[in-house]
Order: C-alpha cells, then sequence, then structure tokens
C-alpha cells in the first residue's frame, strides 16, 4: 500500500467502505476530491450529513421520506386498495422505474430471518396489520426478495392478509426477459415452470 | 427518473459526479450512507473537508502532502540524483507499488497542451529547473503519460534537462506484461518494436 499523506489516506478508507468501491476507485474519487473546488466538496460534505438529519420514516408506509408522509402517501392519484409490500425502501425505486404500479407501498426495513432473530416485531408489519385493519385495502402484493427469508416472509404476510380475508399475491419469479435458458439456474427454473401461465 | 425525497436525491446527484460513479451506483451508496450511523456519515463527511483544508503541495516537488515537504522528500533513504517527473501526484501511486523506484519525484500538475492553452508557465516546471539549478540532480525520468500531450511534455523536458548537462530519460512504452500480441493497438507495437533491446 502505498503511503499517502495523512487526510487523503482517511479519505480513501472511509470511501472504500462504501458500497461497491474498491481501493482503486477510492484513489480516483478522493484525487477527484482533492482537486475539486472547496464549494463542491462542501456541496458534497453537506449532502452526506442531510440524509442522517433531514430524512425520516413515512408514518403510514415507513418508506424513506423528508415530510410526514412520502411521495407515494401523499399522491391521491395511486390507488389505495392496493399495497405492495417490499423488504427495503430502495426497492420502491426499481419498481417504480416499471411504471406498470400505481398502488400504494410498505416498507418492512428487513424480512424475517429466525436464524438471525428477526421475527415480526423486528419489522414494520404490526403498521401493516393496522393499515390492513383500517380498511380500504383489498390487495396486498408481496414483493419481497426470493431468497429463503423473503419467500417466508412471504407467507408469513399471506396468512396474515388471508386471514383477514384480503387477497394476498406473490410477484412472478422466473425466466427474466433478454435471460437465456441455458444460463439460468434450476431454482429460477423450476420457479419458472411451476409459475407457468395460459397462452393467452 | 424515481422520484426521491429530496434529499437523497441531492446526495445521488453529488455521487453521480464522482468519477466512475453512475445512477445505480449512486442510489445504492446513497442508501448506504442513509442507512449508516450518523457517527460513520459524519466521518465520511469531514474527511471529504479535511482533504481539501489540510493538504497542500510539497514546496520541493509539488505533491499532495500534510506538511511542508512530503513524504518521499523526506525520506533520506532515497536518492535525490535521480528525479522522477510525472503529471499528477496520484501518479506516483502507481510508480511506488512497484517499489522499484528509490529516487526523487517532481509533480507538473498537468501536461503541455498548446491547444488548451496550457504553455510551461501554467506547469511546475520552473521549480523543476531551480531544483537542477541546485546541482546534484544526475538523471530525470520523465514518466509523463504516453499521450500527445505527456510526449511533447516528454520532449520539452528532455531537452531542458539535456541542455543543462543532465541525462534525460523516458520509461519503456510498449507491450504490457500479461498482454497477448493479438489484442495490443498499432501505437503500442510500433513503440514495442522501436524501443527494442538486445536479449541479455
Amino acid at each position: 500500500m502505498p503511503d499517502f499523506a495523512e487526510p487523503l489516506a482517511r479519505l480513501i478508507t472511509e470511501f472504500k467502505r462504501l458500497p461497491g468501491i474498491g481501493q482503486k476507485s477510492a484513489q480516483r474519487i478522493a484525487f477527484h476530491v482533492l482537486r475539486a473546488a472547496r464549494e463542491d466538496a462542501e456541496h458534497l460534505s453537506q449532502a452526506i450529513l442531510d440524509v442522517k438529519d433531514k430524512l425520516g420514516l413515512c408514518a403510514v408506509c415507513n418508506n424513506i421520506s423528508d415530510s410526514e408522509l412520502c411521495q407515494y402517501c401523499r399522491d391521491n392519484g395511486r390507488d389505495s386498495r392496493v399495497v405492495c409490500v417490499v423488504e427495503e425502501a430502495h426497492n420502491i425505486v426499481g419498481i417504480e422505474t416499471t411504471r406498470e404500479f400505481e398502488g400504494r407501498y410498505h416498507v418492512l426495513h428487513g424480512s424475517l430471518s429466525p436464524l438471525r432473530g428477526v421475527g415480526p416485531e423486528s419489522l414494520k408489519i404490526k403498521s401493516l396489520v393496522e393499515r390492513i385493519g383500517q380498511g380500504g385495502i383489498e390487495e396486498v402484493i408481496v414483493a419481497t426478495n426470493p431468497t429463503v427469508e423473503g419467500e417466508a416472509t412471504a407467507h408469513y404476510l399471506a396468512e396474515l392478509a388471508q386471514r383477514r380475508g384480503i387477497r394476498a399475491t406473490r410477484i412472478a419469479h422466473g425466466v427474466p426477459i433478454g435471460g437465456e435458458l441455458e444460463y439460468i439456474d434450476g431454482g429460477t427454473l423450476s420457479h419458472a415452470f411451476s409459475g407457468r401461465q395460459e397462452v393467452r
């Protein structure tokens, strides 16, 4: 490891702690900051503190928000009868890019994992039950990850909704568009077969 | 583009301005910061300001330094007779990882580019001439980039050194170790042929 001046070495170490940034990228970014105008460095520095200070959770769906209600809960144009449940707030980003879903969201902030001691009380499930209890919700779409924890969470939530007479659905898992069968793993293919639909 | 809460959208924009970070990476890093402890975010934020506030240029070689002399100019174990000239301070990092060069450095902070209006007076060439004038330097190794600007700078510096009776050398350009001839561009191959050496 080359010897950097202390503040530079420290910045490189800090950048390396961010996801997807290794030694070379961290060095490149640190030198970029070093060369940038002080004003630009200040903006970046302040933006980092602001996300910690100015953001909280939406009072209804637990999405990240800078006001009491997030943009999706504030939007009167969205369908309140359908709620899509996701593990993390950033999952909403991917769903929103499809421009297909026009219902509401509910963010669990995790998934059930008995092995890691994450039970229903550690997740935002109580507030989902309350939302369902207030009436008006007709369908819960469970969009948790296709992992062991995500599947367990999906089953738990589906049972919880169905017991209250509400339709519970799970997003489809199968061969991704543009993917070639040759390169798809067995688990995905098995899901693709069991989830097959009539050609219409 | 999905709709993020303002502070989050701003942080994503700030991260996207860094080299090698696109929309997806910026989102991922911003969500990481959002989930991190406030203390960690503070460390990152402070480290960014510190590189702007606590670092300056070495009084001798213009390398980035947190004191008057950089670590290479302070190190009495290095050979003061050989000076390696680089375009940017971060070029030193790559050279140091080889552990082959034990001389001193000189950072130009750019390369000659008449088209962009960068003449010798815009670079740290005057201080190099002063170093040479003080005596003791026997060889100047020019390690500027193999670009048009880097080559022009190399020739300028070589002439400048030779006029003062000092040996001027250029690092070799050719086929990189592990590279296959099949994939090497013509310019590099041409350099490799003209720079061929006796097999010993």
